[in-house]
């Protein structure tokens, strides 16, 4: 694992100059296309050429059980995490219908769901059946928690070898919203009451008790915010864990890569924590209706394109974002210069920030 | 004009309720995908059925000049207007671009260039050769306003009937946002600080003169906020009042209809000032970086989808809105519900607001 974080690179400056300065020679107004803008540059410059090639899209979904869920404190039954996972090989679920609207592939990982099942489409690389209940004791094995960052990059340097060129990050996993929000205090020192919210719908019973037990086992366990395998081994989730191995292998092979929600966000934090290169490979999508999805955001620094209200998971942010992207890349490539245009560009005022 | 908005009806309430209890059926918890939910269910109650089909769509350009320009406070020259919409017949410009990228068609409608221009592409229903410049006297006559509002009816009349069932609103005009942030001030008694912002780019000194001109025509002209056709016909143009006849003829023909920026905002809602049955046909799509535009969509009570600080108009917002609609509607229509996805959603949590 420590040599692929050690050799991300950043994206090419050069590269992303120069596709500015093609966007700035494009017939509109100064930054008038705004972040679809930005985000052009931004994947030229990863891309490594000013007018990347339209994009190959998939959605990585880690679907991972969490021992947490005993306390009561999840929207569904423990059995959902392996039935939805199975909906999603079937192409049924959230995630596969937004997917097949935007032109993108879905890919799902077993990387510690409970049971076992098996499906021709699955990625089975089940680290554990579940983590333990980390209100009583350790969510998993620091070793395990390597072993499941190690399956999210090989994921990523998988479909990469494949062709894809832009990744999303779904997950799949009852509990899931507990342990981020426990990786989120544990690696930024917010109170419960920003961290933790009602995921997929809870009540406000259930919340009080959430925001308790996750506050407990803080306590009990301790996590080092300096060491973010030690937050993620006390815990977090081996579906998180797979996504953070998802955004440090889309740094490490040139591939931009998309944020969901909170789940995907926290895990964008650890990725970042472990090498902050890895946020100039992140593109955001939708602002997640859970509240600690904003903060974690601020502390990227990044903010979400998509204002849907959406709060479904599964990744399904992501190819609402990726038609962002194509749309942005378009405009790179195809949109006629001033002099295509045959329009004298010399009254331009540029009130760019 | 009046026969039309006079026989504008709701959309249907059953099929709005029907198509959201089909959605409280999908295998997700309830609310979860957010405003995809209520966007899928608007469009299911305006199109008369629970699962509407694939849209077809097409953003309408209005391209009209400005007299207004005279006062030096537009960011480009007046020919520009004529230049792009023949770039636009080419498909060369940003909502072009856009719109290919999505699958979405453009019409371009010369409602009052003020050059003579010729493309066979070009819907030309020129109503004047461009306003006169309001700072001065009445931008059009009355008649001449009504005339443009009918054009952007029958516009989308004839789209309706050629089968598209999706409709965006765009313009090109030099000087528009001048006119539109003087509609909006007439209509809402809104400040110039409050209303004017810098378009597509002007210098600091350009803008305090575009407020002082615009603050000095609604002085002269006053026109009756009660009256959306005097404020059109003193202080408009004929692009926007292109437009707001086509939010008035999706309402009619029963489409949804897009807004894009402040302009497109602007017309939207003179269009529910002339009936307010228009505001449920009305889909926004990005937060313009206008200053206005915010305060308008405050004023219709509706909120952007997008947030990519783009300010370029055209339309440009409409074909990414269209990205949103579509995914909607694909969830409506193949989403798996909890039956077909085999759980029993007795946990369920309700927790939308």
């Amino acid at each position: 694992m420590k040599p692929i974080i050690d050799t991300i690179t950043a994206p090419s400056a050069e590269i992303r100059a120069a596709a500015q300065a093609r966007i700035d020679s494009l017939a509109k107004p100064l930054g008038s296309l705004g972040r679809l803008e930005s985000i052009a540059a931004q994947v030229a410059a990863i891309s490594g050429t000013i007018t990347p090639a339209p994009r190959r899209k998939c959605t990585i979904v880690m679907s991972a059980d969490h021992g947490i869920v005993e306390e009561g404190i999840a929207c569904a039954p423990q059995e959902v995490t392996a039935i939805q996972t199975i909906n999603m090989l079937k192409n049924l679920t959230g995630i596969c219908v937004l997917s097949n609207a935007n032109g993108a592939d879905v890919r799902v990982v077993d990387i510690g769901i409970k049971p076992n099942i098996s499906h021709p489409g699955l990625i089975a690389r089940k680290v554990r059946p579940g983590t333990a209940n980390f209100a009583k004791e350790a969510a998993m094995e620091r070793h395990e928690a390597e072993q499941a960052v190690l399956t999210g990059i090989q994921v990523v340097q998988e479909l990469a070898h494949e062709g894809y060129n832009l990744i999303g990050t779904g997950e799949m996993g009852i509990g899931n919203t507990s342990c981020s929000s426990a990786i989120f205090m544990a690696l930024t020192g917010a109170s419960a009451d920003e961290a933790v919210g009602k995921g997929g719908g809870i009540t406000d019973e259930a919340l009080a008790r959430k925001k308790q037990v996750i506050s407990a086992a803080l306590a009990l366990h301790q996590p080092d915010p300096a060491d973010p395998l030690d937050v993620l081994s006390k815990v977090g989730g081996l579906d998180v864990a797979g996504m953070v191995g998802c955004f440090l292998g889309a740094a490490h092979s040139k591939v931009p890569v998309v944020i969901d929600g909170f789940i995907s966000a926290a895990a964008a934090l650890v990725a970042c924590r472990l090498n902050p290169l890895v946020r100039e490979y992140l593109i955001p999508s939708h602002r997640s209706a859970e509240p600690g999805y904003v903060r974690i955001m601020a502390e990227l620094q990044l903010e979400p394109l998509l204002h849907l209200d959406m709060r479904l998971g599964e990744g399904t942010g992501c190819p609402l974002a990726f038609g962002i992207v194509d749309a942005a890349l378009s405009m790179l490539s195809t949109m006629a210069t001033f002099d295509e245009a045959m329009i004298n560009r010399d009254y331009l005022v540029d009130i760019r920030p």
